[in-house]
């Protein structure tokens, strides 16, 4: 049977080079890059080479990119380091609502120790207006925290015009780019922030191995301790192999990004208007101002788990929205959110598109889908009147 | 020429075995462990299988395995994790003077934060006695955490005793088992510690892979807030080959542990007893109970520097201590705290065997080494009379 992977946002294959570049490191040269003989040395070499890319990708000094284990790791570094060294100045920090659990758990931790965070709410499409970020700045703002790229329904906020307010501001602006860096053109210079959290496994690089751009001079207090490594900024004996793959995949996304986005927006684009022919169905997040390769819908009526068991029977791997939201509780915050009801929240589905999806994947998808809704619409207790009830909220399991 | 690898407290290669249970993972099931469709449910299965095999080594229950980064990251979850669980009981926390410095860097932000901390000494060989550490007890002590084996003087300290203290004070006990996981038995049901921190890349799993025991009903504030992923405690998408690689030599290490040190003490005997004929050059550490593969030694009138750069023009491979002692500064606190003069801690060099290590290589080091010594002291300036200078101490640098 035909097996899609409609999951991009998810996880993503390690390139094959990427994979060639990161072989020698696991055996053949194993030495701990702060060594003094020469394995060592030629270890720190491929950190350096790998930071040195990986800054590329992003615009961004080499010496601007500390290497960490996952985009959650940056996010709690970014938001748990800058409050700590900045809560002599104020301890106000603002947020959207759409943000990943790691900032909003980060958040309410901070709470807990005293620190207030504003939850900045979003329009329809998903978008954090500047201005209600401007408004929402007081004189104990010591951070803004804006999610570049939503993984659950594609909208690419305007951070520039965020970080150019918080650049007047005088206010420390970090944006979590896991869903931006690698799909689109990210650009330090233009992008007005501070800090930017981005992890490998988006393009095509290994898990473990995922960084956070922070700019020359922003003060941080580190999230683990311990010896020099990342300029005593990110202890731990360095992942070798998972750095040196982070900076292949960021040397293979930098020359065939434009190419991947040409790839993946018309077949993106063709899921999008032909699902939009299904009653009672909903494009979530901006129709324009949208990751390439994202469609993400809400189908009423539908329970998204039965959705998504429905659609991989058929050999299509798709998500219901967030890791959290897919498996662990109910109706997204994210949709919510954005002002979908709650009966709808709960149908909720994501399809992200790779560098390996085909026109004959989307033809088999165009035609599979319809047919899924209107068997589980046959079937469904509720296609005939929705009773909402609960409105869970998907937080992690303490 | 002979290229030999003392080094293995600092990094090992990845055992030709645990490289070919990760590999299937990077590309052909590299599914996100949280998705519903079957590769992710593999995936899953995969790290459950990595977390019983983990557990097992060290006698634990998988529920009792969180994954980490790397053992710098367990060190700080446990430390910081029991500090914000547990501060309303009370904010002393009791380390040795002879931790980790993610241990130690972690304990000087801790008292920061408002907590105190008493360093405990150590005895000539290295050890903590049991006794200091019930007299440092206070009513407010809520943690104690005491490096099981050090990495830069071989020393196994009596944990099982320490802990033992501990839990008739219902104190919680948390030991830095990195030095010692894989290197000799570890068995949580004898250890008394309600927290063991390990890492994978110490018996020959890779790099970014490692763990924390927590038994079961400790309660402990995550580092790392955000999905669901180990049942909330530590978030951000599994590194699924690495929990693999880590299982699979947790499987290996369980199987081989014995012959390993079987194989290795006679080496390290042998290194020991020819190094003592050296005039001025002393053991450091414990004579007896130390790492099966561990010799380290000072070596007077003598930069440790110098002697690394020596043995590997020579072709041997070895440390002067911790990696932050090898390549950022110069006494180690370690040395400092055994009572050796700051003189004689420039001097130090550590030499750790693993099992590729053969006797030819073990004959080849014992002719070497006495040479290289002798060649030294003939330049060097300090050989006829050392003049101390400054006391400088390695901290990691901000």
């Amino acid at each position: 049977m035909k097996k899609i992977y409609m999951d991009h946002m998810a996880a993503n294959p390690v390139h094959p080079e990427v994979l060639d570049a990161m072989m020698p490191y696991f055996n053949d040269n194993f030495a701990n890059p702060l060594s003094l003989y020469e394995p060592g040395i030629k270890a720190r070499e491929a950190i350096e080479n790998a930071r040195a890319s990986t800054a590329e990708l992003i615009n961004a000094k080499p010496q601007e990119i500390i290497f960490t284990s996952s985009g959650a790791e940056s996010n709690n570094f970014a938001l748990k380091g800058i409050a700590l060294a900045m809560r002599n100045k104020g301890m106000h920090i603002i947020v959207s609502k759409i943000e990943h659990h790691s900032i909003l758990n980060s958040a309410r931790f901070l709470e807990k120790e005293g620190f207030t965070v504003t939850y900045l709410p979003v329009d329809n499409n998903g978008l954090v207006s500047p201005e209600s970020v401007r408004k929402a700045i007081t004189d104990k703002t010591i951070l803004i925290s804006i999610i570049h790229a939503s993984p659950e329904i594609g909208t690419i906020q305007s951070v520039a015009e965020i970080g150019k307010i918080a650049k007047e501001k005088g206010i420390i602006f970090h944006t979590d780019a896991v869903g931006s860096v690698g799909n689109i053109p990210v650009d330090v210079q233009t992008l007005n922030a501070d800090l930017i959290t981005f992890s490998a496994h988006q393009f095509y690089g290994p898990k473990g191995a995922a960084a956070i751009y922070i700019s020359q001079g922003t003060r941080i207090v580190p999230l683990i301790y311990g010896g020099i490594q990342e300029g005593g900024r990110r202890a731990g004996t360095e992942n070798v192999p998972a750095i040196v793959g982070m900076g292949k995949a960021a040397e293979i996304t930098k020359r065939d990004m434009q190419k991947r986005i040409d790839h993946v927006t018309p077949l993106r684009d063709s899921i999008i208007s032909n699902a939009l022919k299904i009653d009672n169905l909903l494009l979530t997040g901006h129709p324009e101002q949208r990751l390439p390769g994202h469609a993400s819908f809400v189908v009423e009526y539908i329970e998204g788990e039965a959705m998504l068991l429905m659609l991989a029977i058929k050999g299509i791997y798709s998500a219901s929205g967030s890791a959290c939201s897919s498996k662990a509780l109910k109706s997204s915050p994210v949709l919510i959110s954005i002002g979908v009801p709650v009966h709808l929240a709960q149908g909720s589905v994501v399809f992200s598109l790779g560098e390996g999806t085909t026109d004959e994947d989307i033809n088999y998808f165009n035609e599979t889908f319809p047919q899924i809704i209107s068997r589980l619409r046959e079937i469904s207790p509720y296609a005939k009147g929705w009773e909402g009830t609960e409105d869970s909220t998907c937080i992690a399991k303490k």
